[in-house]
Parts: C-alpha cells; sequence; structure tokens
C-alpha cells in the first residue's frame, strides 16, 4: 500500500454502553470472528497506515483501553490515543474530545468502535474525495431508507451535485423520503477545516446534544464542498447495537472470508457452514491455503493455520494455530488447537476422525493418529502410528513406531511432568502404560497390558503382567434382591 | 396473564390422516422441536389460560388420545376432553362432534392439530375481536395468495369493513383474486352464536361436506358483526401437511427462538444453527441463561437448561436436562444429557471437548473433565480432574482428586452396580481399574497400570501390577505368508 | 423407463481447462457431491439409455479419460468414445470432432462436461422437441438475463414462435435485451441435419472462433424447423466455473436430494444440512429409507447407505456404505464407514454417541455400542453390548456378551492380524487386553485388567494380574523446584 497523501488520523468513537446488549462487556469489547468490535476498526486503521488512531471511551472506558492497548500495541502500526468523554453529549461532542490531540495538518477519519467491517478500500475512497479541502461523507443506498438520515444533494436534490445537506427521516419532505442514499456515521475532513466547526457546535435542540452532521451545514455555509463517496453495500456501514445485530454481521463476515478463500481456488463444500476467528489466545485469524485444498463443511478455524497443497480437511473439524501440511488429511471431527506452542502434521499424514491435536503435537510424515486418540507436547517421527483410543503426552516417538490401542504415557507423577521416548520401530501393544521418565530402545516390543516403569533396551521383547489364573466353573454375582 | 372474560374452549381438530407424510404416525403427532404437533396447540390452549380443550380426533384416534392424555395431564392447565369424528365429513362436521361437550357460556376458539406455531398473544386479540356477541376470523395476508379463500369485506370489498364472506379461489373474480387477506383455519365465536349456525349446516356441495366457513354467511345473515383480526406473520397460520412443510415451521420455530434468546443478550454464533426442542423423555424444551452466556454455533439443547453467567459452550455441543453454573466452559463435541436424574457441571468447570456427562454427573467448581471422558451417576468434588480418555461411573470422587488417563471405575460385575469412592487429593495413575465396591483412601496414590479389588488407607500407595520382564534381542513376528 | 424413438448419442464437451477453478485438476473432475462433474453428465446419458457418449477432451485429456473410462466401465450402460480437440477453437470446432465417431441414424444432443445437474427428463423433453427432423434448443427464463445470448422466436420475436436466432447481449437491441429466455448451450438435432452443418462453420468472427450456435441460423435458412424447450430450473443448465459456482451447484443439489427424501417420507430436521454423496471409493450415492426414517441435522451420507424403518439417525453422523436396521437409534456424532466390505447395524440396536464402526463390523440386533467404542471387521451377535471407550478389531462376539470399558482386542502382532473369538455370555471386565489369537469360552468371565494370552474354557473366570501391595504413608513427589 502507498503512503497516503496526507497523514490519516482516525478518531473512533467508542465511549457508547450498548444496552441491547445487556451485557456486562462494553458494546465495542463485544466480539466478532473472535475479535472486538473495535479491533477490527483498529485493524482497518492499521491497513491505511494511519498516523494516530484516537478512541473516545466512555462506558467502561478503563475496560475498553486496558483490553485495546494491548492488541494494539502489539500490531504497533499507528500511535495509539485514548480520550475520555464524560459526560456523552452527543457526536459532535465525541469528536470535540479528540480535537486536543489532534495535529492540524491531517486528515481526520471519523469512524465507530461498533461498526467493523468497513473495509479499507472504502476508506482510502473517503479520503480521496476529502481530499485537502473538503468534507467527506461516506454514504449508502439501502432498499429501505426508512428511519435513516437522507442525503441532498445539489440545489434541488440532484443525486449527482454536492450534498447540501443531511435531513432527518422525521423532518423529511415526501421527495427527500424516496431518497435512498443515506449517511452512514463515517466522514473523512482535514483536521484545519473540522477544528473550527466542531468549536461551534451548539447543542440547541431536542436532545440537548452536539451532532457531528452539523458540520455539514456549516462547510455549505462557508462555500466548502461537500462530497459523498456512496456505496451500496450496507455491510460495511452497519453497526451493532445488539446480539442479533452482531450474529448478521458475524454471518456476513464469515461469508465473506469464504469467498475470498474460494476467489482463491480453495474448495468449500459449504460456505455457508465456515467459520475463521481469531483464537482465544488472541492470534489473530489467518489461514493460508496451498493449492487444491478441500475443507469440508461445518469446520472452524480459529488463530493463524497454514493448509498445504492438496491437504483435505473433513467435516466438523476444529483446526487453530496449526500448520498442516501437503496432502495431508484431516478426518471429520478432528480437534487441533496448538495455542501458543502450535501443532503441526506432516506431509501425508491422516488424522482423526475424532482425534485430538494439542499444543505442541509435532506428526511427521504419514503419521497415522486415528479415532479416540490425543497427542499433546509430543513429536511423532515418520510413518509412526497411534490409530485407536491412546495418550501421548510429552513424548518423543521415532519413526515407524506402532504405538498400541489404549496405551497411555504417564507423564504425570501428581507433581512434575516428565519424558517418554519411544524409539524407531519399536511395536507398543495394547493397553501399556509407560511410566515416565523411561525410554523404550530402538526395534523394541512392549507386551499388551504391561505397566513399564524401567528403560529398555534396543531390541528388547518387555512384558509387565500378572499371570493368568483360570478358575473353572465360575459364577458370575447374580442380581441382588432389591433390599 | 390476566383471567378472561369469557371462559375459553379450544377445539382443535385432530382427525386428518396426513397422507402426504407417509408415517405411521397420526400427523398431530409428528414432532417439530420434539414435540407432536398437538402438543404445540395445547401448550397455547394453556397459555391462553383455556376451561377446556377439546381434541377431535379421527384417523388414529386411540393413539392420539393416549399420547396425548400424557403430557397434557402433566401440564393439568385445563379440561382435556376428545371426541371422535367417524366418518369425517369436512371442518364444520368436526366442530359439531364438539358440541355436546361445549358450554354455552364461552367462547369457542377452533384450532387445527397440525397448526403448531400460532402464539397466543394473536388469539388472545382474536378472542378479544369476537367479544360476546361476534364472530371473529384470524387472517393473514399474503405475498402470493393463489388458491386461498379470500376474505372479502365491506360492501364491495373495502378492506375496512367488516367480513362480508369468504370466497373460494376457484369461485373469485378478478378482482376478488387481487385480494391478499386469506382465512387462516382459525376462528373464534360465542358457542351461543356457534351452536345453532353449526346445527344448520348443510352438505350441498360437490364435496358432500359440511363446512365450517359457511357460518360467515350465516353470520351475516342474521346481522352478526364477522370481524378479522389480520396478521402479517404466515408462519402462526402455517399448517402440516408434508415432511417439507415439517421441516419449513421447525427452521421457523427454531430461528424464532434463537432470536428470543438473543433479545435476552444471549449471543448466538450462528442463529440458524441453534436448536432447542423437547427431550426424548417428555421434559418441555426450556433454555435459561445468564449474562453473558455465549453459545456457539450448531449446538442443540433439549428439555430444561439452565446455563449461569458467563458460561461459554462451545460449537456442536448437546446439552439436556442439565444445569450448567458460571462461568464454566463447555468444548465443542461435547454431550450432556441428565435425562431424568439431571446433570450438573460446576461454575469454573471445563468439560470437553469430546466428553459424555450421562445422568447423575455431578460435577464441583472448577472440576475439569477433558476427551474421550464419560461419566454417569457420579459426584465429582471442587477441582477434580479426569482429563483423558476414562470412565467414572458411580463413583464419588472428592477434592482435588486427579483420575489418570485410561483409567476406569469397574462398577458393573455383570449383575449389580457398585460404588466407587475415591477420597479427596487421591492420585490415580493412568489405565488403572478400580473394581468396586472400593474405597482409595484420602490423599492415597495408585500407580499407574494397578487394578484395585481392595480399599486402600488414606496416605497410601497402591500398586497391582506385573513384575517387568525383558528378553533381549527378541524378533517380532514377521508377515506370515498367504497360504 | 421406455426405448428411445431414435438412437441417442450424447456429446459432452469436456476440453476446458477451468482457470478460475485455480486447481491442478481439470474441471471436469472436480466433484460435486463427491463426483467428478463430468460423471454426474454421464449419468445423465445412461438414464437417457444413450447408445454412446463421445467426449471432446482437451485440457488434461489423458487424466480425464482415466478418471472417466473406469467410472464408465463400471456403469456399462453405453459405448464411450473419447476424441480430442487439440487446438480448441471454439464450441463448434470441438462437435466437429465428434462427427467421425456418430451414425447417421441417431439423434445427438450436446452437453457440457461442466454442467452437471440436467435432469433426464428435461432432456428427454429436449429430444422429443427435435424428433427426427428439428434442431431443438434447451432454453432458460432468467431473472436477470444480462449477458447470455437470447432467444428471438417468430417474425417479430413473439415468443410462441419457433426460435429464428439467437442473439448475444452485445448486438442485442433493446427490444432483444427484454427477452428473458436465453440459450443454455445444451441442444438435441438428427446427427444427418447435424453434419453438414458443421462443415460449414467457418471462423469469420472476432474471436477466430467456430461457434456451435451458428447452426440454428443454418437451419433457419434450410427451413428447418428450430423448437426451443424452455424451462425455468436456472440450475438445470448451470455451469461451474469457480469455486462459488461449485459450492452453489453443490448446496442445490443436496438441497433436491433431501426434498427428494422428504417427499417420500424421509424426515429431516433441517434440509439445508443434509448431505449426500459418492463415497471416496466410487460408490455412487444412494440413500434407501424405509417409512419413518428420522435424520436429524447435520448428517453426511456417501456411498450406499440403507436405513430400515423407523430408524433414527442423530445430529452429525457421518453414514457411509452401511446397513442400518429397522427401528436401530445412532446416536449424535457416530461415524460409520463400511468402504469396500460394507458394516451393518442390527435391529433396535444403539450405537454411540462417538462411536466409529469400520469396514466389518457387522452388528446383530439390540447390539449396545457406546461412546469411545471402535469395531472393525468384527462381528457382534444380538445383545451384545461395548458400552464404553473400547476397541473390537478381527472379533468374533457372542450373543449377550458383554465387553467392558477401556478393553481392547491385540489383533496385530506388528505384522499379522489374528481373530479373538468371544463366546456367548462372556463377561470381559475393563481395561482387559485380549491377545489374538485366543477364545474366551460361553459363559465365562474375564477379571478387570487382565492380559489374557491363552484361550479358556466355558464358565470359567480368567485373571491376569498383579497382586495388590500397599506402602502406607506414601508421599508422592512433590513439585520439582526449576532448575
Amino acid at each position: 500500500m502507498s503512503a497516503n497523501a496526507w497523514p490519516l488520523d482516525i478518531v473512533i468513537m467508542a465511549a457508547g454502553k450498548g444496552t441491547r446488549m445487556k451485557s456486562r462487556t462494553p458494546k465495542v469489547l463485544q466480539k466478532l470472528a473472535g475479535r472486538p468490535l473495535l479491533g477490527h476498526v483498529l485493524a482497518v486503521a492499521g491497513q491505511l497506515q494511519a498516523r494516530s488512531a484516537v478512541v473516545i471511551t466512555g462506558h467502561g472506558a478503563a475496560e475498553v483501553e486496558a483490553a485495546t492497548a494491548d492488541a494494539a500495541n502489539a500490531a504497533g502500526q499507528f500511535d495509539l490515543k485514548f480520550v475520555r468523554q464524560e459526560p456523552q453529549l452527543g457526536t459532535g461532542h465525541a469528536v470535540q474530545q479528540a480535537l486536543p490531540v489532534l495535529a492540524d495538518d491531517g486528515v481526520v477519519v471519523v469512524l465507530s468502535g461498533d461498526v467493523p467491517l468497513t473495509q479499507a478500500a472504502t476508506l482510502q475512497a473517503l479520503v480521496a474525495a476529502a481530499g485537502g479541502d473538503r468534507l467527506a461523507l461516506l454514504t449508502v443506498r439501502l432498499p429501505d431508507p426508512t428511519g435513516y438520515g437522507r442525503i441532498v444533494r445539489g440545489a434541488n436534490g440532484d443525486t449527482n451535485g454536492g450534498v447540501q445537506r443531511i435531513v432527518e427521516h422525521k423532518d423529511a419532505s415526501a421527495a427527500e423520503r424516496a431518497i435512498d442514499e443515506v449517511y452512514s456515521g463515517i466522514m473523512a475532513v482535514p483536521a484545519r477545516l473540522l477544528r473550527p466547526w466542531l468549536e461551534g457546535l451548539t447543542c440547541d435542540n431536542a436532545q440537548g446534544e452536539y451532532y457531528l452532521t452539523d458540520v455539514v451545514g456549516m462547510a455549505v455555509a462557508q462555500g466548502v464542498p461537500v462530497a459523498a463517496h456512496c456505496i451500496a453495500d450496507a455491510v460495511q456501514v452497519a453497526g451493532v447495537n445488539s446480539p442479533q445485530q452482531l450474529a448478521e454481521l458475524e454471518r456476513a463476515h464469515q461469508l465473506r472470508q469464504a469467498q475470498a478463500l474460494m476467489e482463491q481456488g480453495v474448495r468449500l463444500a459449504d460456505p455457508a457452514r465456515f467459520d475463521l476467528r481469531d483464537h482465544a489466545n488472541g492470534t489473530p485469524a489467518q489461514l493460508h491455503c496451498g493449492q487444491d485444498v478441500e475443507i469440508d463443511l461445518g469446520c472452524i478455524f480459529t488463530g493463524k493455520v497454514t493448509i498445504g497443497a492438496g491437504a483435505r480437511i473433513g467435516a466438523y473439524c476444529h483446526i487453530s494455530n496449526a500448520v498442516i501440511a501437503a496432502d495431508a488429511v484431516i478426518h471429520p471431527f478432528t480437534h487441533i488447537d496448538g495455542e501458543q506452542a502450535g501443532a503441526s502434521v506432516g506431509a501425508g499424514a491422516l488424522i482423526g476422525p475424532f482425534a485430538r491435536l494439542r499444543p505442541g503435537a509435532q506428526l511427521g510424515q504419514e503419521v497415522h493418529i486415528g479415532n479416540f486418540v490425543e497427542v499433546k507436547n509430543s513429536t511423532l517421527a515418520a510413518g509412526a502410528k497411534a490409530n485407536h483410543l491412546a495418550y501421548l503426552g510429552d513424548a518423543t516417538v521415532g519413526e515407524r513406531v506402532n504405538y498400541g490401542a489404549g496405551s497411555i504415557t504417564a507423564n504425570y507423577d501428581g507433581a512434575n511432568k516428565h519424558r517418554t521416548v519411544i524409539e524407531a520401530d519399536v511395536h507398543i501393544g495394547s493397553n501399556c502404560v509407560l511410566v515416565a521418565p523411561v525410554t523404550i530402545g530402538a526395534g523394541g516390543t512392549v507386551g499388551g497390558g504391561s505397566t513399564i516403569t524401567k528403560s529398555t533396551p534396543a531390541q528388547s521383547l518387555a512384558v509387565a503382567r500378572g499371570k493368568q489364573i483360570v478358575k473353572d466353573n465360575w459364577h458370575r454375582p447374580a442380581k441382588q434382591p432389591k433390599a
């Protein structure tokens, strides 16, 4: 992205309570695709190469500032400032609070912290419309504009002219109500124009509030051109005021992400059943797919996930912070979450169904992990297999190891975690316990049902089980009579 | 809800066969959201504080009566009566069968047992429109009214006037076909007016049937006002005649339930992928959520479920007859069904993924139940953990117990169930078997791979395993040649 | 289906690259419902009882021919021929390549290998419209025909007349652009008419290509009637050029399959969350359901699946190449895949949740398979139960056997698979290992935690476990200090 013609300073209104959310969490911290609404707005500020972002907080200010500073500092793309608006006397009053931290050489873009899906390209066009000497409004055409402030252009409402005013629905004439272009709440304007307008706002209205939209009248009165950048895509300017609206935007966002992946050639079995979100640990959502990746329906991806060419992801998988190599096959109902440590699946590996890979699972080429198997903080070399009902934790597993059904690495002694080493070509029988720390030497065999507490030499057979005793003519307990 | 101005007697037509359902089950017993269609209609009768409900049965009468009496008696809100219509000679004939059990001092509301989603408020408005001396029809405006009986109002079709008649599509003039208000099949009328009209019905028509709608003409002829309560929401009057229509109403109903939850502040990741149903054991669907509950996509709830404030339910969970306390986290693919006994999850507990809680699972605060773990009829005190591939059945587990991977309570001797007691602070190793009845004393440890058949004292270490034997230079079997 | 009045020869254009798919796989091999697009078209050719199908290949010709010959030979319904089009000089040029293998006594139907959802009845009507002496075009009415070639009928565009010409959007007059009937790309024409027209095609146009649609003008010039069979259902003629279009048609196809099942009386909880596909091993999708089958939401079926009357399939099940008998209940999250060997579930059996049945799982009446249980290549007789965390592989299990939680058949010695036999009425305790080959005699009991290596007699108790040793006042390891 090329540098901007003017320094951009983003003002984000984030003081609202969001009563209809009925939540203890401030509205701008409600999550869409796993990221706070305000985080989406700040991400766009980053894409715009903004010089600064000024977040105007109010309700839950401390919580908003704390949550936001972390995320934004991690990104570190622009100068992040917070100003508080207390009390809250309208949109004009909100932006007034930002004036002390705004420089006069920039263009100010006013956004809302509860409008998460505006695209950077849209705002770039808006900034271009403002240029160095105009007020530019982002507008949208709505099939049903009832209730919204209409954009009145030209001397007589001519739709090609500059904006003359914004007329509220309740004040609009019949002709004005027929206008389907409405104001989005988003504007761009050079700071040197905005400052005196904001200082001149009054609250002589029924609500006793300072309205940001009054600057339109000031611009027109002063002969400053008011441009409108009009889009048709209402999702970009939709705000979140209720759980319903949040869910609607979540779906719109997910569908767009799905469309973008399909544009790249990813095959999705059902774009309406695809989800990609930020990880709960804050890792931003990023899904990179190689050629000919197939993703079946109902999958959820979080955080950073990379899928190699030709890999196939089965239905209803959850994959998070993980790398899946080329041609791997992840069967349905597989749960992979690398959290901070990451998880990786080697080329051509077969995983699932009903498998779970946890942080630090590092699986080599052609590894097979089958049903009801959990792997955590373990490395499996190429060709190793654990196909049935098993646990591998804190283990180092060599090439071609066959890890039997029901076998467990006992890695935790109640206080500390210990490591199990299973060298190449070992065969672990069924329902074994490997009590760590322990090493099974290369090529060795552990008999089924053995609890192994001491390391074993290479090429050995280790067995630790009771002798089989048989009692003939044995009668199992009979059903007890009820007392 | 305030008492009704007139006693309400609900007449429900439930005699139809439902040929297009292609089912052995009578149509009104087909289930929507886990409840028979007729059960939805009776539930509305309950909400209306009806005095009585008269169900007119025919096809599969005995089955309908048996299934319905149970459910309604459980509710016990009104006097439930059944009358049979045999043979079935039309809607008027159906309601005629109810006359002997209808008192003259009430208002009769005629409903259909295959129209499940009418709302009580709609019917209350209809009853108010009937008052003590009018016939009131429930009507609906349809975008495409083709095929439906149109509502002709006023002397000349004026839409503000009283209803003059219902004209069938095939008999309608071009002007009448332009009417988009159609009759829903639902009416309210004082019994003292209805009785003589029904008695005067004739079957002089092509089908040789008695039509209930003929009462409209009788009312008009007698100068009795015919009111129409018109709604726009066609779902409320939609009937079920085929699996397709059943599925459409199921989705409409589920979406409305989702919307109602979001109104209360519940965060749903995808309202189109949320289901709440009656439990298979008959417990009515009821989902109570505290503040800031988040429910991920694809979850199914049945019966009575309570979710405490701040709890989060992961994707694709099934939760039935259970109580989830505040701030618990239920990871994806968790299956909880308390059936009759109930199941409960303590505050701050972590459950799943791939966990299953069965009846009588009672989990305390901060309990952790991990992947491939099943808990049945067991109490786990605060802080107890069973994180991997384990079974806890008929067990009492103390505080802070760590229950190892692969361990099993052997609660069933082939005839009787016995109880396992694991006292506080016990550490059970991996792949153990605890053969009930048995008690592991407080603070004790059971070594991995042990089968414990006798109770152990507090603070003890119990081990029951074979001695580890190693044979060097052991060769595993080679691949057998094909015979 | 009755024999055709004329021999049908199907010409399928399958030479395109499909650049927008961004795939290494030729476009006509992209899969919809698990079957290559071209496979769908060939299946329709089979339904039409075609004499031959001529596939015109180009991009990826060898891959297309190899993949298609296998599938078609398996069907064996018609004579399958391939001709190559190299270079690719337009649709007319493509069909020209087929001329050497087309007989003059047939009717030629020209289809596209990337238009998968045309129905046989539609093509039969098209062929009837062609009869023995006409050119017949398949046309469709589109709400927005922008960009498509319009069908100009009669002398003056009268929509009842024969087709006069196809006018491309860019060449169309305002009046012609108002026509909403467009050409689908599919035509039927007697070969004896088609041959001279194709031979007379020229490439005197901007693209320098031979256009198949030029035959319309030739027909009109020669006085050959040009009929149009017009449908309203755009899905039938929609082509696949991108992953988005593939996903749209996938959903349309799945919804139609769901509707067809509901027409038969199958109850689907959500038709939008139902999938039926070809099996990955090539078995064509076929779902046969008895009366009163209920299928909950989110299920995926592949290959040939038969479900008996009254059986219920829970949410999110995957069922593939399997037979489910009457009144069986498959709980949610059950994964059944019989692959080549098949899998079967007996009448009244209860399976799942979280169960997995693999090839060769043959379960008798009233068998119970519970959570986290895997069954492979095993026969379970009536009433046998394996309810918790268990593996049954290569086993023969008798009637009423109770197979304990956590128990495993150790069927693999690292090189060969061996069989486990558990005779009737045996009770296998928890966490046992049965080391195959081994037989547990009828009525016998195996104590929990036993590893059984030798066969046991009938009515015996077999135990193989270590003696329980207890050390008092034992202290578990304490947390190690960090180094």
